[in-house]
């Protein structure tokens, strides 16, 4: 299976992955689960979202246990990100086959649509569609760096944009969603634990800075007499990193454009996203004001207007308690906790967008160094096949008994 | 005049121009700028480097007083930064004829090709390869940031590569360049003076700093696990101002690239462009050995590893003080330096380059804001008739005496 997955979308230079919602690559990692689904003689759809399902059993039984994740990626991302938990899914189905269990509900695999955002701007765009969490003409009218909206790309990929929307009935047949995910962090490492349960996502959220000042010509304005943007830019970088220390939060500006971004030009406009995270709503919301409030001052002293839009909010995400401590129960055999950690996270997941309507819970798998979003990702091949067995233990638990 | 040219190469969003060397809007400055030619009867050519000329009396009969300077653009450029001494000095011969002045020496205008440098990434190419300054290969190779080369877009603005090099035959023909600029700073506002005379281009020079991360998840790496070039880069951008001011100077970072730039990912790559200038070569150096050492202290915290590249240097220029002397006289009729005042400036100009082989002379025209290389940029109209009046005065001077 990873064998055809893994160059789809790969940069040559960079070696990162670059599978943008709607694009030719994410087009050929679609054609992979289809062609996945139909090996295994799973009955294959597309929902009105964009989201691709394998069911094994009647999709309209009701009581079904869901597993999947994405297979679209950030700029430069890893091999792992999205990917292992779509790849595990179809190979716990295996498994289950090759143990020869006998499942009482329906089973699917599923791909979340745009999970990355990468190119639209907007996180888990397939699931938020889903779960009635973006409306339609809000997301037909979202757009990319080159001004295309996700209506024209969807269209152009085979897909009609009029359909989208909110799709309860689906989410009604589902009984459980779990989501194998690689760990973004260094947690299970330190814990020495190849595989976790996920005990809730932070609220997270996106703001774009912008800071307003003149363009002049970098060689002759004085400097007295500057209104540079690109100070007070930077000085609330370094503030964000402060301030989220100080709260025991993340805020990381890891986006920047520049107007007109000359080298002797004294920029017009700095934007900058910031992007912050915490383990409650109201740390989260301290640690922004702290952020707007050091923007603010500095652009008084540099001449330039600060101005703060949120782009997006995601509130806090308490896993089903009930699922989590099945699943638990069901990777230790005796019920002991101890075995599998239970962490929270700091990253968004379809699994946290769809857990108001559907009992949702995650597994995580090791990653050695922590590093994700990034070419350098990684993840043991044993700690893989052990997430596989976790997720086949889960699914028989939920299934079959 | 003004008229035909405003329009050209406009963005009709910021209403800043964008007359990229050898683009479509340079294209119409270029012919605008032969029409005015032709319209006159002057004797119209394009040098083997694309710089055009305007003849007045034989050209090849040396000793020849030019006066001109570019009509390209930054990005988001005002409309006198280059312009400005094109059109003064086709009005200054037409304010010569109205005098009845009758020159025993030739007279040309002058329009450098790419001045500005904002497309591929070298200031005053035109008159630096003229100039012998830059080889014909090198200008050849320079490259857009869409990857095409210089040596392309000439061709396919229908100059041919080829042709490109020194043409120190054509400059031993020029007896003075007198180049008239809009004012880029609020000098000759503060002496209530419309019109100057540039006395020395301070050295300059751009440097590219790379700051060297590990890209990884906004949402899951802790702070502490981090090694983000933002803020490297961010330290870097504040040590320049504070460095720049204690030591007289200027530095600049308005030019800024990222990767991934991902607004849930931390950073790969930061690189910055530091434009600085001081008023001596050793300042200079100085100001930019102490951004480097700055920015590689801070990039030892962050875990950032820092490079910085020279991309080009401007040595500092003297103005010939003769040439200069004798404009200072023609223009107060009695030789006092006072009424017209003597002033450096921080700007590289096509007169900058050609000063080593020709005497060259530079006018600045009052700029009341000291907005330039911005939509904002702006002169009086009373300033720039002052301008052509004096232009005038010194061609009928170095030419009819």
């Amino acid at each position: 299976m990873w064998r055809d997955l893994l160059p789809i979308g790969r940069d040559g230079r960079t070696l990162g992955y670059r599978r943008f919602a709607w694009t030719s690559a994410d087009g050929d990692c679609r054609a992979w689960f289809k062609a996945q689904a139909q090996t295994r003689g799973l009955a294959y759809e597309e929902d009105r979202n964009g989201n691709q399902w394998a069911w094994q059993g009647n999709p309209l039984a009701g009581e079904a246990i869901v597993t999947g994740s994405h297979l679209d990626s950030v700029p430069d991302g890893g091999p792992f990100d999205g990917p292992l938990g779509v790849i595990s899914a179809f190979a716990a189905l295996d498994e289950l086959k090759a143990r020869g269990a006998e499942p009482h509900k329906p089973l699917a695999v599923v791909n979340f649509a745009d999970e990355e955002g990468a190119r639209f701007g907007l996180a888990c765009t397939g699931s938020r569609l889903t779960a009635g969490k973006l409306t339609a003409q809000a997301a037909r009218d979202l757009r990319d760096a080159d001004g295309v909206t996700l209506a024209a790309a969807m269209e152009s990929a085979g897909h009609d944009p009029m359909a989208i929307g909110p799709d309860p009935e689906r989410l009604s047949r589902i009984a459980a969603f779990v989501e194998l995910h690689v760990e973004q962090g260094r947690a299970l490492d330190e814990l020495a634990a190849p595989v976790g349960l996920a005990s809730a996502i932070w609220p997270h959220g996106r703001w774009r800075f912008d800071f307003h000042g003149e363009a002049n010509h970098a060689g002759t304005t004085r400097l007295e007499d500057r209104h540079d943007p690109m100070l007070t830019y930077a000085n609330t970088v370094l503030a964000a990193r402060k301030k989220a220390r100080v709260a025991g939060a993340l805020a990381t500006f890891g986006k920047v454009s520049v107007e007109p971004n000359g080298v002797n030009a004294i920029a017009s406009l700095v934007s900058g996203w910031l992007d912050s995270r915490a383990a409650d709503e109201a740390t989260l919301a301290e640690v922004v004001a702290a952020v707007r409030k050091a923007a603010v001052e500095r652009g008084e002293r540099d001449g330039v207007r600060v101005t703060v839009a949120r782009e997006s909010f995601t509130p806090v995400v308490e896993f089903a308690h009930d699922l989590r401590d099945r699943l638990a129960a069901l990777l230790t055999g005796e019920g002991a906790r101890t075995a599998v950690p239970v962490l929270p996270t700091g990253a968004g997941h379809d699994a946290g967008i769809l857990s108001e309507a559907v009992p949702t819970a995650m597994l995580f798998v090791r990653n050695p160094t922590g590093v994700s979003h990034s070419p350098a990702e990684s993840a043991a091949e044993d700690d893989c096949l052990a997430g596989v067995t976790a997720l086949a233990d889960v699914l028989e638990g939920l299934a079959c008994r």
